[in-house]
């Protein structure tokens, strides 16, 4: 069975992430997956929010937002609308939960690494985007600030990528667009870093159960192309992080 | 090892369900699980919202929300802060669409289930009882309206319950309470229908990435706690929903 | 004339108080009158507003809020208006407002007490039965404090209960249940200390303006009705409080 | 005993009342009682809100701000906060019940009057000064639906107009000025139609509770204060609303 | 060609300062032009915004508002909708900006000069007005505060006025009324100091683009009203502050 | 003298504009003058605000925002601070009401054109930058919904464009990169048709009031660069509309 773009079951998008996208911050790029396109910053503030200060640890956080005409409906900004809708604050949570996962926030002080991800494009798979373009971001803005003599460690204790992956007509496969998004009976967004370990797995039955065989074939799928992802990071990054 | 609170790793905390608690709701219960005490209503209103209008089907949709003393530490509320929080928002659009998956929304007629769940006491695991709490008010609600002829179909399709598991110490435990859940390396919520299918699973390493050993395990662990809510359940409801 | 419920003019509902019912908080319990129900907290925080600092003074202040169903209508929650109503902030300041008038500030340090006052149940008179109970759980937090050598002296200062009275068809009654509220020609609130001093009156006509014998005969049933819960409250706080 | 201003304890303070001091409203006055100073304005609007829609009655309802600097400090605006404050709401809730219970909503259509009351010097008594002055706009903008034909009942049933009492160092006193409001023991705003029958009384004990002999002071007093300011809405409007 | 109120292309309404208009304002005044009222308050506070802390210098900020029936239709309070309004907010930057280009922040100390316009009756040229105003009540604030020794340099600069030019029916005019506002082609607002000196210019094409010349006429219209203007603030401060 | 960048006062920054950048809009283009960048797109809603409801004619109207990371001090978003912020609202509307000038309101039908502009990154000139780009996206959409049938006219009626202009260090000169807008004595902001007539002018003294020698000079700088935009315009839309 052919899918509606072309490809196989287990055939990602063309991935394609630009460094150095963003003229001001400290860290950053452009991911492109497929039609998808979001913009990853990574900001160093001198402060942290109040449930971590006076500890003498660091914090991670995370911001998300989709631009008006990212989609075919155009949607309210929430500044219109007065508030972060709960899809968005749902995503944005996860994003900064994921990239806590694999950082050192003990030995980085007390300094915030704020991220900010935004949609320009949406054809499914954004916050997945977001997550893999998040660590690219946050690992050169770590770069920048060794350079500068601000930070001795790297932080950064793993590759860290995401991938949906989902039930498609009865067929399991990997990284939906958005026509086989809205379709899926299944839907799961796993979060690995580069050794393969669950940092985050959030699987839904959109129209009907399913069973563990399919937790298992999804979970396989999402680990290929989690594994290409992360080839690429590395590529970027440069960084030696136990990737193997 | 016993855990904190003398219990076997596969043992559920006491769980109670009281059905019609509130006075005037179509449909309630109070659940409680442990020290856990959550309010479940159920309300039937004659509408639908914008993006179901007009197409003859229904929905189903939850608000959750803490007292401002069911915690330790009181919490603010949302009405002071002018707008719902992010961790509420979540829990309330993960109670909405676990009962969806279960509820036959092409047969209900252009009504909605509204489905409140207010937490008075919070000693871990308050999403896990507000799930299983819903189904039992949606359950009463839905008998209701067929004893008032105002339905002839039953639209539950399954029963439906939830329970948390996760790894504290090493070792994956059963249905975690506050203290466990603040100190879990891995924290999993489960969704599972009565025949253990999966609607949701939502898992999180919050110290440490895990293996595939410990996912299988810990869903183990899910539909054995799952099994007995759910029996609980067909107790209080008495309805045959393809349980076996 | 029999009342709706079959009470006589001056016969008050059954009035229960359930101390410690809350988990966590200082102080809590639930009042019961009639079907109303309310859960009322008080909150020891060791700071106090903009207004009251560096006067070494204390501070009480509350708040009040409905669940969704405590009515027979469902009431939207206040974090979903994004603000409190107009009504809610009326009745928190009275409760606030009422509490101070027996409380030493001068004396409690700079400390707050936050009361919460949560209607599960409304079937009229939740603001009366909030301030009723409000005492007992601020009583309950004050002896936990000096059991706990926090403080030496008791900074209440007297017993102080509120009812509800008004004229019904004509017929002065005390404390109105929701049908009688809703059809009452006059609305008045009434909070009196144990030694039946006024703290508070609040009169409203409803459908016609009332004179000056209405107002005394209706000041008889609040006296009486205040009575009994002011000796309810000696039961469970058993304080000497100045209360003849 | 003389009082702050020099005033005997039963004279109330210079009171003027200007018709039509706003351009556009269909009515409206600007009244000073001393140096408080409010503009009230009826405007007249042809739609009712929800719980009245549909019923073939009308509405009266009503706004309460100040001026920023209308205070000795300046007041953050509404605009600015997000919301109206607590103290707002409260007031102009009275204001609307005050002005519906001398108001024939069954004999005035499906049309709303709404007041508008702002506070530009606030020296004590300005929610009784925008009842007075209400009473007076409103009746302004009736006689203006009557000359235009829009109308043909009077619909206001009975003058109506409001004073604050209370008791400072001991001595019962009628209307205070914004000092003796500050260091009253107990505060009362009563609000009496012509005929001196009560449609309001809120009576606070601000630092001790009072006895039934303050009451029958305050509101002696309170009687007289509201003659003075009917005779005045009478020599504006001239209508004869069964005054005596 | 007559104007709709019969004046000349060339002639300002009647304008009408009263100076100290409010009673607890540092500064304060009522500015009348034509049928439009606004009241200017200047308050001092002893602090600064964040941006300006710690620099030594001080600031000056205006807001804006308008009465609900200041206008022929009723407008909605700022309160009400939760925000300010797009268009107080560019007026009240406008009004900030103005004041701060004849006021030297250097010489102030770390003080804020809050100024406050409130619209009583809105005929056109309310910001203009509000300006002109704002200047009076910012000058009268400073000789208080030079009386009361609290300053010893006058931070005023110059004297600074605002009016309207506008083409109406293809006529240049000075002044334009709220009639004029609404039909015309061509809508400016001119800032200038005493000297005639440009502080900020406004100019929309409102129905048709126009050309240089009309710049040139309009600007020639608003330097006569401003030097009118002038006078008058001269006549009230009695401030050399190099008008020639 | 040399500027900042070593351009002459009357040389423009690189300008480029790339059309259909959006996947999903109905018109849109990304502006790049220098290192600014503005996502600008058109939306067609077949619904007008109410202001313009029953009148059969069409509506235009804009939404300005900026990334957080678009400039150097990372932005709060607006969603974050519940409302849109008092420069990007004065800005948003500016640009529906230029677009407005040039867009033949009368001949669109009850249709609204939603204009969004997002700055990407921001070096000054950020709303001429929008403008100029704004009118290139809504061309492309007029043409589409012509290529489509749905519209017989082009409501277009000119080209138009806009530049910032100031004075720096004393000298007049053309598009403020930001570093230069910092420091800016004078800074305005010119809006021009492809004829070279005026539709809006703003400018506004920064440190030092202005003469009109200053005001023809910078007219004549702005009026150089707009010809130049407006060349680039027609290039990429190629519609003739009058722009001799």
């Amino acid at each position: 069975m052919l899918r509606v773009d072309g490809r196989q079951p287990d055939q990602m998008r063309a991935v394609n992430i630009t460094p150095h996208y963003m003229e001001y911050a400290e860290g950053s790029c452009l991911i492109e997956v497929g039609k998808t396109r979001v913009i990853c910053t990574a900001t160093i503030e001198n402060r942290v929010p109040p449930h971590v200060f006076g500890t003498g640890r660091g914090w991670v956080t995370a911001e998300y937002a989709m631009l008006p005409r990212s989609s075919q409906q155009r949607i309210v900004r929430d500044g219109i609308r007065g508030k972060v809708g709960g899809r968005s604050h749902e995503i944005q949570r996860l994003i900064g939960r994921a990239i806590r996962s694999v950082f050192d926030l003990d030995r980085f002080g007390e300094r915030t690494v704020l991220i900010d991800c935004d949609v320009i494009t949406a054809d499914g798979g954004t916050r997945c985007a977001s997550i893999t373009g998040a660590l690219v971001a946050v690992g050169l803005a770590m770069e920048r600030l060794r350079a500068e003599k601000k930070l001795s460690i790297q932080p950064l204790k793993a590759y860290l990528a995401a991938v949906s992956v989902g039930v498609v007509e009865g067929q399991p496969v990997l990284d939906l667009c958005y026509l086989e998004d809205a379709q899926a009976e299944v839907d799961m967004n796993v979060v690995l870093t580069g050794r393969r370990e669950f940092v985050e797995i959030q699987g839904t039955a959109e129209t009907r159960p399913f069973d563990m065989a399919t937790l298992l074939e999804l979970n396989r799928l999402a680990g290929e192309g989690i594994g290409r992802l992360v080839e690429l990071q590395h590529e970027i990054l440069g960084l030696d992080l136990e990737r193997s």
